[in-house]
């Protein structure tokens, strides 16, 4: 339950801000084990619409779910030079099992590239067997040393998707098509409006040829990386031994990719949305779209009240997810409290006056200037129910992408960049020399999110650290 | 893709039967550390349909998810007697965590009674708290020296529920309401006539004062245990802490249950309905319910079967799981082979001269007796398909299950139970000496199943082996 106590506010503290927020929502809780979560039961029900939207997503575009091992051979991950060398110091090693010391050591995985090219060598024969386009949801462990609940654990979860094909385009077209995948969901059902890139060479994934990622801003104006998407060329099936015989009957190796989104999109959520009062959850997303109030001062009015509370719940419940919250022993007003703090987009309210006049109070958890109270009838509920939810999630986005583009801008010389990034996201050209990328981190703390697809030309074509051409321009930002 | 010879039959080697099953119908493989499973996309997919059918009747019951941690801290096992002795031969323990040796070594689940234990101890305060209901989707580990896919591996994936409660009765109560989910998932789903019934003292769960399971009969008249319930009294309240304060304000322990279904269950549907030519799966859980091959041999052809195919695939989409198998490069009896071995319940094929006459050929994968080929009119497909699905999903339920009954046998002495579990079950009242329930084990195989629910008399009430008065009599069987 939430307490009394005031949550601290995003402007006073954003970091407490956040903790408390996860936590008397009770999204999740801290796991005895150093680094780990628990996700609590309103945590999950958030993360299991994430999963639904992806889930869909991934489906009508051919994938399908498997389930690999947990624990691999530590053997495994030195096949691929980069990246072994990227997740050794995060893993997490089993050497005992059934009482004794195993022969080799397992690790529990950080990630599943290695495991699934195994299995990919042995199931992959011929060109017919070709795309193979696989998911896995599951949990893996990276040995973190600063956590944060959702933001960074040592164990998370998420889904991979690892997929082979017979050339490098189609490998190429399966990494971009799973980026908008990502990008689709975090706009449409996230109401988070991402912008689609490309990671610097210093900042892709250990492995890959290349990596993309999807950029969020959050309340802060840091940023936050919530999808990757991954094009490893032929790395991983030369490494793995992942070959088929094509039409003229050649061994060929296979082009691979991988993608993945975690429980760092629900730590996007609830820093893209949430106010000093608490979560907002967009409800597309959200695990109650509507909290039901029943309010009564007098015995003789409850049968009347909770009998109406029940008749419009039972017509909304097919169409919305709804809670009904009758509780006796708290008040009205710790109610309201609570469900705001756990960001409920509607919130109806019944009372004896209420049930006469045959309609009901509403509140929105709405955007900025858009909240408060009003009547509407009880007739027709389904309906402006439903047009209420599709307009707060619309006003969510525009609101997140009007905080977005009034927080980005452009910086023509290291000073300027390093003045916008203490409060928002620096767009700068950049030459492509690691050290000049080395050097804006250092001096400004800011990374290169990304190099964004859409590269809308704001020239002069020069590098913002070292002053020689640049082709691109890329998002710079403090990150999590 | 299954290969072209035939299957060994069930009677020739069962245990042969069932590996080549779960192989070449493409469900699992053996994964590349000893004892771990890989889940394909056929056989993952069965299994969240399975999910489906559970999370369902979960969430109509009352109870909601969460994510508990995968490591646990080893002292956490030792903190319950029985539960710590039953798990430590089995465990799977993580030494090293980011490159050095860890303080206190951590296990990877087995089970999550320990630190949920824990998580319910900070989380409960007062009986407004109580019922806590909640489930866990997940992956555990026991570390396993004869394993068999689905059946006996060393990672598996369940779901396990651990509610908590303000009384004995409430906790009594919540633990026979989720074996009756069970009951009902496995007779309404999965077509599996399962007995309910109580576990022996020696085959309780470790840690339990009672536990309740699900028992099936396998193809070859072996039990196998579908799903577990467990009342666990007070003990791992009393352990790990778990106190409320009551309507008077004073602090009690909380009563608990836990309750499980794993991965178990593919193998139990596996093994309940396969036969000599592959699976057979239940139209309710299959992950496709109909397969459409589309037949034709002059190019002219094509077109117009193809079309067709199209159209019926759309029509039946929206209410089924539909593939259409289009494959040039293998020929129709290829594929009618591969999707009897997969189990898919419909196949309709159709050729240029049904398109004309605007029908289709049906093959029923049925209970014997049943199957062969007819011919059905294109219009109505819908509902004619649902209505063949639902029957067939009946007939499947009551073929398990006059099998069941024609191989369960009352055994009055302990020759007769010897004789009957060599190829069946048993029935045999029992004394509920431990003594006498290992002598049956050593001298037949078999062990005690449950003693069932049900406890229709059929006396003499004396034990099967030692003749003393009998109250109740169990399900003795060779098991998985």
């Amino acid at each position: 339950m939430s307490d009394e106590k005031k949550l601290t506010s995003r402007s006073q503290d954003y970091s407490a801000w956040y903790n408390e927020v996860v936590q008397r929502a009770e999204l999740a809780d801290y796991a005895p084990v150093r680094g780990c979560m628990v996700v609590r039961p309103y945590g999950t029900a958030l993360w299991e619409n994430v999963q639904g939207g992806l889930d869909r997503r991934f489906k009508e575009t051919g994938h399908q779910n498997a389930l690999f091992p947990l624990l691999i051979p530590m053997s495994f991950l030195s096949k691929e030079a980069e990246h072994v060398e990227g997740f050794s110091p995060e893993l997490a090693v089993v050497t005992h099992g059934g009482g004794k010391e195993l022969e080799e050591p397992l690790v529990v995985r950080p990630t599943s590239e290695t495991v699934i090219g195994h299995m990919y060598s042995k199931w992959i024969r011929s060109y017919r067997d070709l795309p193979v386009l696989i998911n896995q949801w599951g949990n893996v462990v990276r040995w973190e040393m600063r956590t944060r609940l959702f933001l960074r654990t040592a164990e998370f979860y998420w889904q991979e998707g690892h997929t082979a094909h017979a050339t490098s385009e189609d490998a190429q077209e399966e990494t971009m098509r799973m980026l908008d995948v990502y990008a689709d969901f975090a706009i449409a059902d996230a109401a988070i409006p991402v912008v689609k890139g490309r990671k610097s060479e210093s900042e892709k994934f250990a492995g890959a040829e290349a990596s993309y990622s999807i950029e969020a801003m959050m309340g802060n104006k840091w940023a936050l990386q919530a999808g990757t998407s991954h094009f490893f060329g032929q790395r991983f099936a030369r490494a793995f031994d992942i070959q088929y015989l094509d039409h003229n009957n050649e061994l060929q190796y296979c082009w691979t990719t991988s993608w993945g989104v975690s429980t760092r999109m629900v730590g996007a959520i609830i820093m893209a949305h949430g106010d000093d009062q608490g979560l907002r959850l967009p409800p597309v997303l959200a695990p109650y779209q509507v909290v039901i109030v029943p309010i009564w001062r007098k015995e003789e009015e409850q049968a009347a009240v909770l009998e109406a509370t029940e008749r419009i719940a039972a017509e909304l419940r097919p169409h919305y997810r709804v809670k009904v919250d009758a509780r006796e022993e708290v008040t009205p007003g710790f109610k309201f409290n609570e469900w705001e703090m756990r960001g409920v987009p509607l919130r109806v309210e019944i009372g004896p006056r209420d049930v006469k006049k045959e309609s009901v109070v509403l509140a929105r958890r709405d955007v900025p200037g858009r909240e408060g109270k009003s009547f509407h009838p009880m007739g027709g509920v389904v309906s402006w129910v439903g047009d209420m939810l599709d307009d707060i999630q619309a006003a969510m986005l525009a609101d997140a992408t009007a905080f977005r583009d009034a927080n980005m801008h452009e910086a023509r010389t290291l000073d300027e960049l390093r003045a916008i990034v203490a409060d928002g996201w620096a767009k700068a050209y950049w030459c492509g020399d690691p050290a000049c990328e080395a050097r804006i981190k250092e001096e400004t703390k800011a990374t290169n999110r990304c190099i964004p697809l859409d590269q809308e030309d704001w020239g002069p074509h020069t590098c913002v650290v070292c002053g020689q051409p640049a082709e691109e321009w890329s998002h710079w930002a403090r990150a999590y």
